[in-house]
């Protein structure tokens, strides 16, 4: 009985992904496994019935309260689910609430303001920031660079793709990236196309070590993926950089997540993004 | 006075980003206007600090209590942060704290948890995924689409791009997508590379009204951008979708999380993806 994963269900009127995101950092707490279930848009009295019944089979199937996050705006919604024979960590009335009282202001209890709506300007910011890093992945299109907000650099494979991604898809903002190659290290100078925007630009490094291993992923016992190749090049970089004085961070032990969020607190002390 | 808008902080040991997320959310339901202001890397005593300077500061300097969302696992540093003059709304013991109880189980309190570990297997499919999204957008290439978890099809700039990316990059599924164009109506037919993974497709589609306002941004005038047109390239793509027994929906009116979500549920089905 002790190796069965207590279920966790996540049930909210919308998409359920921030609630589920959120309970995989609170779970990851707990070493123990966890069987994660998420039933979104359960925005109607019948939807709410077929999650509670699958709370309850749940239940008794196991002979263990299954534990809920839910965010669920609708009253009527949220004390059925309430009812549940399970243990529920309601994500939503627990902090408006206090803040009703804080603010000494009535929240909306709108169904469907808890997930995005496609008619704001971020969501459109999203979308066209999304549009615009693929068109100035690897340095691909020198047209409406003005427009970017960043423009990383770094060498291939350093993480400049899915960083620029990310920031486009998470935050809205545009950003291409352009890769510094051996050419670039011979001549000694930035690519041409960047000097006029100098301020815009950071920098992505890497180990070399690890450089290599994911080159060789790729293209296995290449000259580019040989770590003697890596070292030169990530150097070459990083002198480089230092050069131009582009602030810059290792992406080694970085996820993502991180390198953005570094790259935000430094744009953001120039731009007004938020 | 009514018209300063309240400060919210978000304090996080790790980048903050699911609890901004969150937070959003919730500030939704309120009719006022926030001014929302992550501190992220909040994992030493001196960072602490800085940050509880930051509150008091701002409660001093506008007269009202700042509102503060953290995750913060050391129980020293949030007991500092909580001595703050703000409301605390402490999303990480609120509920950590009842869990504790729940699975009769410690819970770590390690730091560095709540966010993504980049060596963790789930992190590594997410980046190989947003790889392999990028080299399957748009049709760009047929190879190793037998590893493909789904693949979109739909007329172009029906939303394909930006929800593979998301699917990738939120959940590691590896997704292609693959444009309908008028050579395949004319012809009557699935693009042929498509014919083998026919369980693998999921069809987007998107009102010929919406399409032409979206295609005329990109071509203005064009006949690839025509009310006209798109009723058509829409009516042939909704036609063949329904011949050829592909799952559809509408991405008219629904973000990419939505259409992603409904994606995850209908493919769930088949593959055990949790």
């Amino acid at each position: 009985m002790q190796n069965i994963p207590r279920t966790v269900f996540i049930i909210s009127d919308g998409t359920g992904i921030t609630a589920e995101t959120f309970s995989h950092s609170i779970l990851a707490q707990f070493e123990t496994n966890f069987h994660q279930i998420r039933l979104p848009f359960v925005n109607t009295m019948d939807r709410a019935r077929q999650a509670l019944q699958e709370v309850n089979n749940n239940a008794s199937k196991y002979g263990l309260k299954p534990i809920v996050f839910s965010t669920l705006v609708n009253q009527e919604i949220n004390e059925l689910i309430h009812s549940s024979n399970a243990m529920v960590m309601d994500m939503f009335h627990t902090f408006v609430a206090p803040l009703e009282n804080e603010l000494n202001l009535k929240s909306t209890h709108a169904m469907g303001r808890f997930h995005q709506n496609i008619e704001t300007q971020s969501y459109k910011d999203r979308i066209e920031a999304i549009n615009f890093s693929l068109a100035h992945d690897d340095g691909q299109s020198h047209k409406n660079l003005e427009d970017a907000d960043v423009i990383l650099v770094g060498v291939s494979r350093s993480g400049k793709t899915p960083t620029c991604l990310y920031l486009a898809m998470q935050y809205g903002i545009k950003s291409a990236n352009y890769p510094l190659i051996p050419d670039d290290f011979e001549r000694g100078t930035l690519p041409t196309e960047l000097h006029k925007y100098r301020t815009k630009l950071f920098g992505l490094t890497i180990e070399p070590q690890r450089l290599s291993q994911i080159r060789n992923e790729r293209r296995p016992g290449s000259k580019y993926a040989s770590l003697e190749n890596c070292r030169y090049e990530v150097n070459e970089a990083q002198s480089m950089m230092e050069r131009e004085n582009i602030p810059w961070l290792s992406s080694t032990h970085k996820s993502i997540e991180e390198i953005s969020t570094t790259i935000l607190q430094i744009i953001k002390s120039d731009k007004n993004l938020y």
